[in-house]
């Protein structure tokens, strides 16, 4: 059982507070990925001082490896990697899917081979809950299957009642308990009609928050957009909306606007890694040569670590020298300026102010300048 | 010019405090490497934390990429790498002779090809003072060659006396200033009366302090402490002496009872990326199997952050899964282990009690043990 408060609203865009056992996460937010039980390349201290109040846990890695049962031996996931905060948990359908090998799919559940070890596992609704009360997640996902896009209107309708069966077997298998909840999936890919059936039947079930699955797989922003011009509309007005897998900054703030209450993303860690950063003004890959001898900081208007202690020119040194401290510093930053976003719409919901922040932000953003 | 002052003696241990135009060095001291302008997966304000009080940086690393004149538009290596502390260099002799392919050594000096791109350098007495001016290193290390041992005594005494002649132009070449200092090196490998001969050709050039290089590089424990015997007692008793790359804590504790000051070591960070931690009981490796399901921290007494903060299974998890903070925390944790002996040794030095800590730490401690 979580409470979900909304504190404010500006045209469909919401300012909320998530009540969990573990603290509360302010809404619009933004959830780091720390797939295996690390952000990859920061100390969780670290990553909570970038202002992020929840992270993603992947089911899928963490069964394989340690194993859900070692974690719940070690206290559940948020004292085996040390977050105190909230921790929210997908289901494992979109890894068994994009990752596994071998995969064979029934109405029980679906039976795979780790890309690890090649080893043989199964998942279904009621393992993945499971799985997920083993890892003590704040948020547990029901159990879905993701089909890959573009796919017809027959395909895309038989897997989201697939997913819809699930939904319902996830939800007689969570136990539920004060603090914890279960949020729901609608499926149904860019097809209105399904999307509208998928939301119905989630309704019907009943969850604490709801999610939007099945986009951010390569349609596109403006497809994305398309759908989420409508899906939020059918979710109930009082419960938190997930938008999962999402997204570059412009996606973010687009959802947001669209009514979207959470998101999670690889990106800005991935990115981070590679030597991709996240500014004020836009993209910049920091192994660029124009860096080398760049005195500047990689972002003037940031306040993290990686922008008021070093150069532009430090930084593309340690990528070229291969050095961890740059992958370091660059995710430091990117899931700084993306908690920051979060921070900044938020502030611009309290205020009344959130049509200003999107357009400014649509004018002097660019997702696609790189230098 | 370099202040060095003589706190208290205890049989040949010496506690003391060196100081520079960006700080005290408290000694015995460990410098921990920061190679190419960072200590490898920790940020500098880490290592702080840990008690370092001074860094090392490679001369020659930093000579190639990403160069000394850059380093010097960014105003030296201190502010390059947000590193406000002293920083020493070697003179680049040393890596010229282990890294650097097809070399071609004169009495002028060296010219070498750099292992990353191919390209030719050169190296010189006056080149290397030049690159070590131009990174702002607060201790300056002459220019020195360094045989391979083992090396017949004939071979050792004619690279010797070139090292004791690109000393004296080291000397001529350096700029002395307030608060830095050059320190010659001492060379000679195994054989008593050529590290007699080299220590008195440098006393008469005079040095800020006095290095022993050409050990370490193989001969043993055994043989180096014989060396380590009488070598420091040719040395002023009024100058700092810093022995060149070692090494495990079992040396470090040996060589300040043989009245050593300073000692850089690549160890605790090149371990600690690979899964080796130093613990007040021994050495282990955390990608043994035993480790997985352990709830004890890595070392009992140990107060760093890996230690107080994660279990020895969520390490071990780290460890197998190729996580960056796995190497994070362990190079973390083994630089505040030797940074701790330091501090111990310190405090042993100021009490009197020296003696009582060196053979406690002789009947724990075992470089060997590995589990």
């Amino acid at each position: 059982m979580l409470k979900y408060e909304i504190l404010s609203k500006q045209g469909k865009a919401r300012r909320g507070i998530l009540h969990t056992a573990h603290g509360d996460v302010n809404t619009p937010a933004f959830m780091p990925v720390g797939t295996v039980g690390t952000v990859k390349a920061m100390k969780p201290e670290t990553v909570a001082a970038t202002g992020a109040e929840i992270l993603l846990g992947n089911t899928y890695h963490l069964m394989l490896r340690p194993g859900a049962e070692r974690v719940a031996a070690f206290g559940g996931l948020h004292k085996f990697m040390n977050w105190p905060k909230p921790i929210l948990t997908d289901s494992g359908g979109f890894q068994v899917m994009s990752l596994a090998g071998l995969r064979k799919i029934t109405e029980e559940g679906v039976t795979f081979q780790s890309h690890l070890s090649g080893e043989k596992f199964f998942l279904s609704p009621e393992r993945s809950m499971e799985i997920q009360y083993l890892l003590d997640s704040n948020i547990t996902m029901a159990f879905d299957e993701c089909v890959k896009l573009p796919a017809p209107h027959k395909k895309v309708a038989e897997s989201m009642r697939r997913s819809m069966r699930w939904a319902k077997r996830s939800k007689d298998a969570f136990k539920d308990r004060e603090g914890y909840g279960l949020f729901g999936i609608m499926q149904g890919g860019v097809f209105q009609d399904l999307r509208e059936e998928s939301a119905k039947e989630l309704v019907k079930i009943g969850f604490d928050g709801y999610a939007i699955g099945g986009l951010a797989v390569g349609e596109g922003q403006e497809k994305m957009f398309e759908v989420l011009d409508y899906a939020p509309t059918y979710l109930p007005e009082d419960k938190p909306r997930y938008l999962m897998g999402v997204g570059r900054p412009s996606d973010i703030v687009g959802a947001v606007a669209r009514g979207v209450d959470m998101m999670d993303c690889v990106m800005p860690s991935r990115s981070g890694r590679t030597g991709q950063a996240f500014t004020s003004e836009g993209v910049l890959n920091i192994r660029n040569a124009c860096h080398q001898d760049s005195h500047e900081p990689l972002d003037k208007e940031c306040t993290c670590d990686a922008c008021t202690k070093y150069t532009r020119g430090y930084l593309h040194h340690l990528f070229h020298a291969g050095e961890i401290l740059g992958s370091m510093l660059l995710t430091e930053h990117n899931i700084h300026f993306y908690e920051n976003l979060m921070q900044q719409m938020r502030t611009a919901l309290e205020q009344g102010t959130f049509d200003q922040f999107y357009s400014n932000f649509k004018e002097k953003y660019k997702d696609e300048r790189k230098f």
